[in-house]
Parts: structure tokens; sequence; C-alpha cells
């Protein structure tokens, strides 16, 4: 699906309301916490998104808008710094109102002037801008599944998301052994070549020299974590960077988040069924970047480079039908199906490259500009997609990106070694 | 009003309805958020309220009744310590499940089996449960007033509680000049000694010596309190005691809590009319302890002890007959008024004394004991009773304790002084 | 020993040679640091109170007076805040710099001036302000003990402060049983009321009725104390105030400070001895008032009001020959007499008394009115002396405080009862 | 000077006797403290560096050898986790004993067993340890000048670390205008290749793809600086990346460290001068790679990465003849001299590379593989060498790294671009 053969218009209903779909499992009260810094609640993304199109659209674009609430704009703006004093400090999981009703209104009132604007062609700066907003959009659609996930899953009561769900039958699950993929040394191009939207960071299109090496064909699996648990991995400072072995004491790490272990069973919390046996097939997910680099090295072996990641992904992954986490099966660990080697679309895989600018980077003018370049220390990347993205994001160039110790997103691995 | 002339099954419902009355005018998210460590959410009130009914009375007490979730126990026990492990820690701000609706229906299912227990006569301990369940309850009433200004009252918007409200005519105001009564010095009783319900720390009847004092017969108004502030009060440590100045400069303190400056006008947030012009005539509320005693100092007076508070109340107050919060216009400055010495259900008054036991205290057995007893110590006594307190609360022995740097309460101040 | 009786000058010279024999078993390293924020560095203590006599005595008074070091008003003043801008900002524990060497040359010069200003007669207001100066210096020898312990108590090669120190022979102990001295109800005065030296809190003479009540003929002992240690008592929060069971619990508290267990034996780190076995018969010290408040709680008793701590000590303390911490045997337990009932010099006792001004408190005018008042809040009250207590500081009406969770001072109590 | 040519006992004693003579001018309190987590006392790192000679070689290969104290492992283990429980938790600044002179005792005990066993033949493990060793008392020469610097540069007093020292002349300061060195694109060469010894972190030579970049031919200077400080730097978050802004803000940082400004005129704290005015002509350093970061924005530039630097030193850097901090006057700023491109001993440069492994890089077995490997991550590289770095350190290959917000150490930059 290309963004350009559907009619803007069309496309931003469609980013718009699945947003909204997203959050029609929740009760009212899911809608407002923040249980922790980086989990946000699920009204303050929807009134952001809202904003965005506000801000950067509506007001300079459209004759005569008149701004929904001006308070707003301090409410709903995440980060960008140019913003003037407020009356009252506040953070964003204390904010009972706006209330959910109004936030709905908000979005109906912008949606219905960015339609009338999509009306007509529009001017490319401002198509440009559309298209950033729903990609902008379809992030946080990311984010929501992310934060939802850690609000229910960190309950007590452990709820499900959708109640509807069928169970995975577990007896099936026969897991293919791993292969390793060799690349052979070379000069490589890295970044975004094709047509179609990317964001900013995969640009500057640049030649890397990598030695030869061999990828994993598929990633690592709960059963094999497990192992790594079960081998008082946790326990030994050998397997872990100094930060890591820090971060694990302090916090009493003891394995993946959302791992629970009840009379010497390992469950695991699922969006889908609630808690659930551990499958040990599945790939193994939220794990921090400590907790991967740990593994690889309990295995002896490495993460690999977000270069070789791309270059083999750009090899060897094959086309895609990407579902709609909502509605399909997807998110299905690919060590089952043994024939093939997908790269894309299962979870985000930890690779060992810091979130640095690309050579050439340039960060776009004005507050859009904020939008990556000033995250570029103190990261990782991660490669790959989760069946939690939007379809049109999982691309071999997407760089996603997160401090080291989270792990509330769908985080994985696959190994790497030199040959 | 006294509690035995009234059925305890009309008693009991009376007080159930009056606590979901308080949180009606709320929007569903507005029961959910804990944005200060000391603010718990309404809709945890509604719940704790509920399990202690539940423990202490129906499990214990009525044949076959089965809790309504094994669950239930740990989100809405308080601080009793007599509980088992946790499979996953939480907080009460983010406790999005159980839904308000499922917290409806748990009150729904322990208010008929109350019911349908107080159908018959009930012995001697159970009523004495009871009665400590009503007036816990009523306690969580006045502190749902607390929380819910907080919650409402640090939302960027400023939303008022109660839309319909008429907002006070300030022009009336003409502040009568404070009076100093006289007490002889001499032996004198404390403690509850009338018939009716008191809590166990205002029981131990003992005699204390009083020297010679004088009390004012009203409370300090925002207007004197206004020219502390404006006279650099916040910002010369004279005044303050050294963990008082420690906290002011901490947390960047200038004013009493919910004080707004805008543009060289002082405005006032109140639950009833939202935010306001601040009215001079009206006792200053929302300060801490630090505040007062600063307030005093600056003054060259002094705050009483818990004890010539309750020997002046017992002489000066009158019988009040006390509205109720969200129907009357309660809470308006006696200083006006001009012919009484009101002491009782204005804002809560800060004493200097420390919260101690009186001689002869005992905490009661079991986890009832865990009550008040164990609080005694690092706090501060207040007396008097504010506008949001049920009127059966309001007497002169009741003692109430904040630790010094709280204000989220309705607290104020009285000065006094040795002759 | 009576103040007065002594010259000025050789009272002056007096107490500040023992400061610097206080500190001669020190190496040049123990003087700098601040292992936790209420222990100040010894040659932290040796300058402050040498500003003391500089700031309040040699530059108002003095003709011609030149300051040893600008620079030493802010790096030895302890907490008054009249003090302008600094250029660097610094903690106590940093400063290497003015070395141990310097700061010695800074009380010579500040002592030969002195010196020179005593040979005459002095007006009454110096004299006061000597006199002040001399008890603030004598409590840091108080402080220097303390914190010396600390220091080297809590490195983990245990050195002994003294080395040639006799260990005490442990097999004389026997502990006499402890009685109750009872005292009768009835209005009873409270205050400094002789002839001589006193601090300000301990002025405002005033009545308080106490009714009738029993306090124990001697302190608590460690192999009682051990009992309620070895009970459990540290693992059961029904004995603790709510406060203090976070605090064992934040601090992994078991036992009081400078216990050690080895291989199930119990050590004590002591300031004469360095690591030796738990005396059994020596008074518990080096305890909390939360522990305190436990341990009476365990013990089905309380803790005596510094009231009547005050009173009992007035009728049964005995004159005693306080000797010298360097020189004497002191502290030793006064359970193994038998045969009188000192309440002065062993170790301070808390009391249930919270710190607060005495009646017609009034804090003295200008800086030295810092001294006291400004702390009264939060804190408890502790009577009687320690064996680390200069001699002419240890009276029955003398009034200490700390903070709840303190314990690097010499800490005990005795319990009490109503009857 | 190369190691091989020199006989490994007198390299020991020469190493040895270098970290005497830097601690020389300090007074013995400077020994002890530990004014941030990143200082370490100096005493510690004579006894550190002397344990480590101790625990892995003197131990296992030193027949009958008696450790000197079986206390000091934990005491001067920096960071080896390999190590057993403790009676008492402290840390380092905290420890007054031992005290400097048993320190120094066993740093004698050490050196003699040493001097013992290099009189014969020592097997090549023996020697690859000593080599360690040295090295590693060599960097810990350089920590002992940043930290030596902290101790006293933080001190109100702002005393100079050398005396006698000559200040230098400003009025002959001609700043040379900068130039760019261009290199052409292409792949090459990285690590060390040469004889003589490097770290585990430099090995694991491989190839990079560089595209044609250039880079400043010397490094910025305080002159330069000081326009963005003047500029308003400090103030626009447009520069700086997020984490960079949060740390600015948080820590209130308006300049490099050690820059003090008084009445409108800069100064800077150096070990040598004391305070000093800002010599513009000098290179910048005391800078975090916030700040770096933040000026190559301002100046619409980038840092090179640390390959970029590595391939141009190689190329450009010339033949040094380092002095030695003590005795010369290095550290003079080659902004001045015009005619060569120094690239080493001036001060680190922070370049934009995240400190990570070098392909092939392998951990060496046992303690001593904790050495570099386990802090990959967080840190950012800086190359070149400062004025304090030993001579045999200062290589083109050589990695030091530091966290983003530090800035404690001699750290400064060069700018590059894409052309």
């Amino acid at each position: 699906m290309v963004l350009e053969e559907v009619k803007p218009k069309e496309k931003f209903w469609r980013v718009r309301q699945t947003t909204e779909h997203i959050c029609a499992p929740l009760s009212p009260e899911d809608y407002v916490v923040q249980p922790v810094v980086d989990v946000s609640p699920p009204k303050w993304h929807l009134g952001h998104t809202t904003w965005f199109f506000e801000t950067f659209i509506l007001i300079p674009y459209k004759k005569n808008y008149q701004p929904y609430d001006q308070n707003f704009g301090f409410i709903f703006n995440s980060y960008y710094e140019s913003v003037g004093e407020r009356l009252v400090r506040t953070n964003r999981g204390n904010l009972t109102r706006p209330a959910l009703k109004e936030v709905m209104t908000y979005r109906q009132y912008v949606d219905e002037h960015m339609d009338s604007l999509l009306e007509d062609e529009v001017p490319e700066e401002v198509f440009n801008l559309l298209q950033l907003g729903l990609q902008h959009e379809q992030q946080h659609q990311e984010l929501l599944f992310y934060d939802i996930k850690y609000i229910l899953g960190h309950n007590p009561l452990l709820p499900a998301y959708l109640k509807q769900m069928n169970k995975q039958s577990l007896d099936a699950a026969e897991v293919k052994e791993s292969d390793f993929l060799k690349i052979e040394e070379g000069v490589y191009q890295i970044g975004h070549q094709k047509d179609g939207f990317c964001f900013d960071n995969e640009k500057g299109v640049h030649k890397v020299f990598l030695h030869e090496y061999a990828i994993m064909d598929r990633l690592v699996t709960n059963g094999e974590y497990l192992q790594f648990v079960e081998d008082g991995g946790y326990n030994n400072f050998r397997f872990w960077l100094s930060d890591g072995w820090d971060w694990v004491n302090r916090e009493s790490i003891e394995a993946p988040d959302y791992w629970y272990k009840k009379e010497g069973v390992w469950y695991y919390y699922s969006l889908k069924g609630g808690l659930q046996q551990l499958d040990l097939a599945a790939p193994v997910t939220h794990i921090s970047y400590y907790e991967a680099d740990a593994y690889a090295k309990w295995k002896d072996l490495r993460l690999p480079t977000e270069f070789e990641w791309e270059v083999a992904a750009n090899i060897y992954s094959q086309d895609l039908n990407l579902g709609n986490f909502m509605e399909s099966d997807h998110c299905n660990p690919t060590a089952k199906k043994g024939d093939n080697y997908q790269f894309l679309g299962d979870v985000w895989e930890w690779t060992s490259s810091a979130y640095l600018p690309y050579p050439y980077y340039e960060a776009p003018a004005g507050a859009v500009g904020e939008y990556n370049g000033k995250f570029m220390v103190n990261q990782m990347v991660l490669r790959g997609g989760s069946c939690a993205t939007p379809a049109n994001h999982v691309r071999t160039t997407y760089r996603n990106f997160f401090h080291p110790h989270l792990r509330w997103m769908f985080s994985g691995l696959r190994l790497a070694k030199y040959i």
C-alpha cells in the first residue's frame, strides 16, 4: 500500500479512525494514567496527535481557523520547547480534564477542518506536513499498544485488552533450529533510497564497509532465553555491561517484563489473552538492551550492528502481507514456520549501534526539526518493526531507538558473529 | 444529631449515600489519579471504605458471606500491614481497573449484605465496629473534598467542582477587628467526656495545667495573611523554623496553596466557584504548619497549644447548626459576623502541639489498633473542623493531625499569647 | 564546678584546650571527612567554634581587630542564615583546605586576641557571649565524640580511638533488677531555676500537671534490648510507629548502630576499645527514637515525658562526681551498681516529648536567637547527658533534641508507666 | 620512549615514583576526600594501583608472598566484582583509615617485593601483566591530575596546586586562523597496528569507509567558545541534544567548568597558577560532550567521528617531543604556533562516536577482562591525549571514553564537516 495511491483525505480519515479503534476496548479510567514516566496516557495520545495537525497545518494554512482551546497548546505539546510559561505545573498522568469526551470533541473539530482543507488540492509543503502528521500519528498508534499493555499488564488484576481472543494452542510449537545467514565483506549502501515517505533519520544515504559476518535467520525464542534465566544469567556479572549490572540490581530484574512466575511455572501477560503460560516457541520480547547484550555474551555471540542488520534484511527479507494487530493473528513466532527468514514485523530487534546521525544528516528547519535529531545520544537503535507497528512503517531502513534500560516496547533480539 | 437516635441501618445508608453524592459531579477520569502521594483517587476512597465493612464486619460476623473479589483485599487496604505478598507491585494512582462501574457494583454488593445483617439486632461488638466504619467513611468524605480540590485545582484548566454555584458577593466583606479571649490559669480537664462516639485518641481524659493566656476570637483572614506575603514574609528566614525554611526554598513556596497571581491580582481556586478573586474577609486556608508558625512569629504572637484551644473552645464555642458542604453556603467567614466566637466548622486550626498520645492512651487490640496510635510522631495537631467536615465530627475534643509541610486540607490559624 | 568561680580567661583556655585534646588521637585524614550529613568533620568543629568567638565577640568588641581570613566566615558558619553569596559551592566534607595546620593557626590567632581582651574586666554582654561561646564549644566537644565514633566505627578497619585502653572485664557484670520509682500526681515546676548558666530553651519556668506515674530506677541494658532483637522485634510492625517502620525497612535496620554480628556472636564498636564483645550489663546506646518506642511497646510500657523525667531526676538523682571521658572509666553501667538511681551522665534518654518551646519562651535577639528556637519542630527531647557530655552540661533541666531516626549520639532509654 | 628499551625493573620504579611525585604538593587532607562520585581520593589511587600489582602479580606469581593486609582487598578494589561480603559498608571518600602513612608503607612493601620478583627474567604472562599494571598506573596518574584539580578548584579558597608557577603572559596570544584539512573518501584501516603496548579496545584492526570530509587543523579556543557563551548559547534549546538541555537546566550550567565570572571578567582556575584571567588563545577545556556538540551546532558544523579523527591524525600529526606536566610548560595553545597541526597531547577531543567494541573485539579472560569491555555503552569516545597524559599513552589509536555529561577531565573539541 503506497500513500500516494490513496487520496490524502481518505488516508487522513483512515489513520485517524485507526487510532480511535485502538482505544475502543479501554475503560474511561484507562485513558488517564501514567504509571511510569515513559508511558503516556491514551487520552494524551489522542489529544497530542490532534494538536499536531492543528498547530502545524490548520493554524498556519487554514484561513480564519480558530483554535479549539487556547489551553490545549501546552496540555498536548509533547516536547517542543517553543512554549510559554504555564500558570499551573502538572504532568500528563494527572490531567483528568479535559475529559475524554472533550478530547473526542476536539478530535472531531480538527478532523472536520482538516477534511475541509483537504477538499481542494493542497500545496506541497502542506502535503508534506500532512504526511508527517500521519506518520507521527501512526507512531503513536504503536506507542498506544506499548502503553496500554503497560497499564493493564502491571495492574494486579491483569485484565486482557481484548477479551474475545482465542488463546493460542501451545502444543503446536515446534521450533526450527536457527541457521546463520552469511554476508560477504564489502562496501554497502545504507539509508532510504526508495520512493515514498521516510523519516529524516533514514536519509543521508551513505556507504559503510562491513567485514564478513553471519546473522541468525530467526529471532531468539522464549525457550532459548529461558535457558539463560535458568542458568543464573541474571545473577552473574560476567555477562553484563557495567551500567546493565547496576540496573539489574537496582531494579531487582530477574526476567523479561511481563513474565510472572507462580508456583514454579512461568506465565506471560499478553495483550490479547491476558495471563497465559509462556509460549516457548514465540520470540522473546520486552527485554532491555542490557538483557539482549547479556544474552549474546552468555551465548558467546554478539548483536549485529544496525548496518549489518539492514544489509542482511535487504537481501533476505521477503514481501510481507502484514496484517493488522486488532484483527489478525500476527505476531506468531516465525520460528515455527521454518521456511522463511523474516526480518520484519515480529519484534523490534536490538542492534549494537548507538543512535547517531548518518553522514550528511540534516535536521529540518523549525519545530519539526526537533522530531529526531535531538535524541541522538544515549540511545541504541532497534530495527525491524513489531506486530504493533503500522504496516507502512515496517521497512528495512526504519530506525527505531530507545534508552538501553527500556523494555516496555516489543523488543527482542537476533544474534550475529564474525566468520 | 446523635447516632443512637437513628436506626443503625438508616444511619448506614445515609453515610454510604453521602459518599456517592460527593463524587457525583466528577468525570470518570477524575476518579483514578493520584497527583501527589498524599492525595488518593476518589475511586480508591469508594473501594476502601467498602473494604472496611467487608473485612471487619461481614467476613467475621455474617454467616456464609462470600467476599466479592479476593484481589480487592490488597487493592483497597490502605495501610494495615497484615497483608500477604502481591504478584504485581503497583500504586493507587495507576489502578485503572477495577473500573468505576465495578467498584460501584462492589459497594452495592457489600451494602446489601450489610443491610441484611442490620435487619436484626446486632451484638455490641458489631455495633461498635459499625460505628467505627461509619466514622471512618465520614473521615474519607472529608478527604474526598481535599483530594478532589487538589485534582481539579492543580489542573491547568482549573475547572470548578460545582458549576451551578453563585459566586459570593465580595463587596459585603467587612471584617470585624479581632479580640483576644482571656482564660485564667489553672488545672483543666482534657479529652472526650460526653456520651456518644469519639476516636481512641480523644480518650484518656486527663488534667493539664495552663498558665493564663488569651486567644483570638476569630480566625486569621486572607487579608491579614496577604500583608505577611506582601511584607516579604516568605523571603525572610527570621520568621521560619529551620525545617520550614528548607521547605519554602526547596518547593519555591510563595503563598498559600491555590493562590494564583495574574497580572498583579491575587486569585483563589475554590471548589464551588473555580478561580475567583481572593476574598480578603475569608479565613486564610491551605497553609502548612510552617506558614502558620511563620505568620505568628511575624505578628510577634504564637499558636495556641491544643489544650489551650480545647479549653477556650469548650468555654466559648456556640451551638452550631452545621450545614452540609454540598448544599449550604457554609464556610462563610465568621470574621464578617462580628457577634460570635466560632471555633468549630470553618477551617482546621493548626496548634503548636505535636501529635502525641494522651496519658492512659491505649490502642485497641487487633488491626483497628493501627487506626491512630502508630501515627503519633512527626505530626502536629489541628482542631476545630472545616466546612468539609461531617457535622457529627465537629466537636471540641476531635484531634486531627498532619505533617507540618502539608496543606492540601482546609487548614488555617488563630493566634494566642500569654498575658 | 561553677563557671563563676573560675576566672573567665582561665575558663576560656581550659575549654579551648579540651577541644584540641579530644582531637589529638586523630590522624590528619580523620579531620576532613563527612560520611553522613549529620556528622561534621573534626576540622570543621575546630574552625567553627573559633569563628563563633571571632564573629560574636572579637569583631564587634575588640578595637582594631583584623579578622584572620575573610573567607573563613562562610567556611565555618554552621547555619546562621545571614551570609552573602559564595563564588564556589561546596560542602563541609570536601574542604581539604584550609589545611588542619592553618586551622590550628587560626585558633591560636583568635585565642591570643581573646586572651588579650579578657585581660581586663569585660562588660556584661561580652561576658554573656563568652559564656555562650564556651557552652557552645562544649556542645561541639560532645558532637566531636559522636562524629569521631561515626568516622572510625564505620570504617572497615574499625580502628580504636584510644589504643592504650584496658578492655573492660565483662565477667563482673551482674545486673541489678530494675525497680520503678513512684511519683505522686500534682502540679510541678519545670525549667531552670538555679543560678548559673543555662540555654534559652530551659528557661520559661512554668508549671505542669502530672498524673501519678512510675519510672525505672536504671537504664535499659544491652542484655534486655538483645531479647527484643532476638524476639524478632525488628520484623514485627506491631511495635513500630508508622514512620519508624518505614525507616527500619528503608534502611534495613536490624540492631542498634555499632552492633555487628559475626558467626552468631554480637560485637560492639567502642571508642575506647574498638570492636569487642557486647557487654550485656551496659546500657543500650545508639538507638533511634523509633527503636526506643518500639522496645517500650514490646515491653507493654512507655517512655516518660520530658516533664516526668525532669521531676523524677530532681527528686532522685544524686550528686555526681563526673569524670572526664578521656581519662576516667566513666560510662560504666549503673545497672551493675545496684545502689543508686543515676539519671545523669550515662546516656541521653529518649523521652516521649516533642521538642517545643516552653511557655514564655523567647528567642534572644540577633543571630544568637537562631541557636535553639528554630529547631523546635520534628524533633524529640532527650534528657540526662552522656559520658561524652561535659560535666557542667549535665543537669536535670538540660534539653537535648534530635530527629527521631538519628542514633549516632549516645542515646538510650528508661521506661515509665502509669499506676 | 619505548617500554622495551628500558629494563622492566627500572620502568617499574619510574612509574611508581612518578605517581608519588604527582601527589607530593598535596596536604594530607587533600588525599582523602571524594567531592563527587567521579572523583577518587588521591590516597585511594595510591592504594588501588598498588593493589593491582599485589593481586594480579605478587599473589599468583611470587612464592610465599604474604599480602600486606587482608582488608586492603576490598578497600582498594575499584570495580572488579569478584569480591566477598563486607562487614561495614562505606565509600571511598570516607576512608580516613588506612592513613596516608600506612598506604605509603603498603606501597613500599609491594614495591620491594616487585623489585625482588623482577630481579630475574619473568615469564611472558607476568611481563604482560606488569605492562598492564604500569599502563594502568599511568592512567591513574592522569586521573590524579583531574581529581586534584577538582578537589582544589572547587574549594572556596581556590588554592593553586603548584605555587612556584610563573603565570603565563597573556599578551603574546595571537591566534592563528583555523584551516580545514581535507581527507578523501575511501576505505581506511582503523586500530592499533604498530609494535608496543596498546589496550584491548584499540585492537581488532578493521576497515571503515569514510566519505570525503575536512577537519580543523587546530582546537577550538577559549576565545571562540566565549562567543558561544556570550551569544546566549546556553539559553537556546535549538543547539542542544535533548538530554544535554535537561543537564544544562538541571545543573544550572552556564560555562565550562572552572570558569568563574567576577564583576564582568572571566577567570579560569588552573592547576599551575590558581585563579587567573581566561586565556583566549588557549584551547577550551572542561566541557561535556553536550557542550561540544552544542558549540558545533551553533557553528553549523559537527564533531568528527573517532574514525575520521584517527585517519586525519595518522596523516597529519607530527612527532611530538612531549614533556612532563610537572616540569614543562606543556599545554600551551597550539593555536599560537600556527605552523603545525597538532592532534596529540593538548586536550582530549570529543568525537561524535559512541564507545562501542571494534569488530573482532574480545575481552581478555579473567578479572582483567573487566578492564574496558563492560563500559561499552552510554559513553562517547575522546581522542588525542591531554597535557596530563603520560607521554607513552599519547597515540593516534588510543580510545578514551566518558559519559556525555562529564567534564572534569581535560576535554575540548575540534570541528569537522563534509565537503
